[in-house]
């Protein structure tokens, strides 16, 4: 039975990820008993505005999560791995927005528009995927459905706020001519192209593995071929996406068009001669994925371009978990069998 | 038999890479005679500095070319259409640039690295290649000779520079929260994503078809499968593309290395885990392209990737042209049969 009134918390919530998803909340039809704010003692006494109110911040030490009904986290890997299956354990849905939980096979990992089903099975953590694969996945859902996508070729155009806060400040310390207090990268960011963190022996950075990995997963395509370059840039408002797919079968571009004006949380937006396409720019601050400079890609049989644009902080990250959220709500979900993460 | 001294003429002399041409000629090996430096009726009479001494502009009007050896022209299409046939009938080699000459069939479009074989037939006018164009054969070819390229998929990462001066000032007015005074896009630029001009009802830009004509002209191979995108960025110092290769022949990336390493005007920077790659920033102001993030590309058979960033002023214009003509001097390529144009 549904409840009149939702307890939901926001775990990181003083972070550019938590500041969005407790704006989004505000938006979201969502109705609300509490909102509870959590983060590090550090950041804790805060005080930030919802609905009118401001809402203090709490120590997320000062919490075991009971009674309340779904956190959304955003505070790091080891607030995800310390907090996250107590949470769950305490009866505390849990939508985590970092990585540590994606690719573990009892986590469901769910945009809402692709495959919201995986929501029926969750055991208490349900996963935010990686801001590059959402938006590219509301982009390839329908394309999936109605072609076949026999391989994929993306290479990203990545804001700089995909590094929080301190990434925003070391391109603007740049700007200023100043030196960075911290950085995100060993190289300037200001007007240049870096990579994100390459740890892996493959040459692939750690944002391109989970592109590859998450797109799998949700599209629960488990071989698709993938080649994925991220590059990370001094753009701000969202991400995007130079996109060559490869479909099974023939299509034409009038079709294509039509399947982006009907699917969910996509924008068209496709007037290249007018110099109406998606930019950063434009997504900034929405909420829908925007996709557009559809073309032919004559190279190769079956062959398609598209330009796919979105908030990386919104549904990237804040939008998707709210969501997730919603669904959850919508469809009463609430009862779960905790895994023993 | 060579002169011991040669004429050399920029024209276009005030701009971007007008300026960028007197600076590599002034650091070429070519023995002058004189430079002449031209622009419009507007920028003549400025005074810009060679070798020690002020060399003030002439007004282009005051010129028929008689005399002058090589005119290296950077002054947009009006100019290239007016005076390079002239120029050339009275025996000036011209190293056009622009766009408008380099698809006539009695054009030699010309790479050093790549087809320097193409100047011996040329014909009074010669056309650089598109900035995008040059510093992505550079580092094909290579390839090409020893592996052979089945398709290419292509997304760039191209400075604002690439619109001049103009492009420049819209971006850093926007920065300083300033309207533009004259406008690249009508776009934001700053912390944007934008694309390049668009005319074609196909919804490839004028620089994605300048890509994919003149790779397969310098190639020479005309029916090479490219997929091309092309973005315009806020960033400076060079231009990057994200480069997926499709080879006919089995490779390993040792192989790929080898290569690189003794390629002529390229340098590899692979050393992704100690964050040492390519980056625009590091291109500025260097005459070679820069090569890095080798990978596999599994998700088709001998797939590659590669990511090459040049300056895209310099190597992308004002140095290829300048080792044209380089060329010209070292093999005494001055006699001609001049076409009519």
């Amino acid at each position: 039975m549904k409840k009149s009134g939702y307890k939901i918390a926001v775990v990181g919530a003083t972070g550019l990820v938590g500041r969005a998803m407790i704006k989004v909340l505000e938006e979201s039809t969502i109705p609300f008993e509490e909102l509870f704010l959590f983060a590090s003692e550090r950041s804790a006494e805060q005080e930030i505005p919802f609905k009118g109110k401001l809402n203090k911040v709490k120590n997320i030490e000062t919490t075991d999560f009971k009674g309340i009904d779904i956190a959304l986290f955003s505070a790091g890997k080891d607030v995800s791995v310390k907090y996250a299956p107590s949470a769950a354990r305490n009866g505390c849905i849990v939508i985590d927005n970092g990585s540590y939980w994606r690719m573990h096979p009892q986590v469901p990992l769910v945009v809402p528009e692709v495959n919201p089903k995986a929501l029926l099975k969750h055991k208490g953590i349900i996963a935010n995927p990686n801001c590059s694969t959402i938006q590219l996945v509301v982009a390839l859902e329908p394309l999936q459905k109605s072609f076949g996508i026999k391989r994929l070729v993306v290479s990203t155009y990545q804001s700089i706020t995909g590094a929080g806060q301190k990434g925003l400040d070391h391109l603007f310390s740049e700007i200023e001519g100043k030196e960075p207090k911290k950085r995100v990268s060993s190289h300037q960011v200001a007007f240049n192209t870096v990579f994100h963190e390459i740890t892996d022996e493959s040459g692939f950075s750690v944002e391109e593995i989970k592109m590859k990995n998450e797109i799998r997963k949700i599209m629960d395509l488990p071989k698709l071929p993938i080649a994925v370059t991220c590059v990370r840039l001094p753009v701000l408002g969202g991400h995007g996406e130079s996109v060559n797919l490869k479909l099974e079968n023939t299509f034409d571009i009038q079709q294509i068009r039509n399947i982006f004006r009907n699917s969910p949380g996509i924008i068209l937006v496709d007037e290249p001669i007018k110099e109406k396409y998606p930019t950063t720019q434009l997504s900034s601050g929405r909420n829908e994925v925007f996709v557009g400079r559809l073309r032919i890609d004559d190279s190769v049989r079956n062959g398609l371009y598209l330009w796919v644009v979105a908030d990386n902080v919104r549904k990237g990250a804040a939008t998707n978990a709210v969501q997730i959220a919603e669904q959850i709500i919508n469809d009463d979900l609430f009862e779960f069998t905790c895994f023993d993460f």
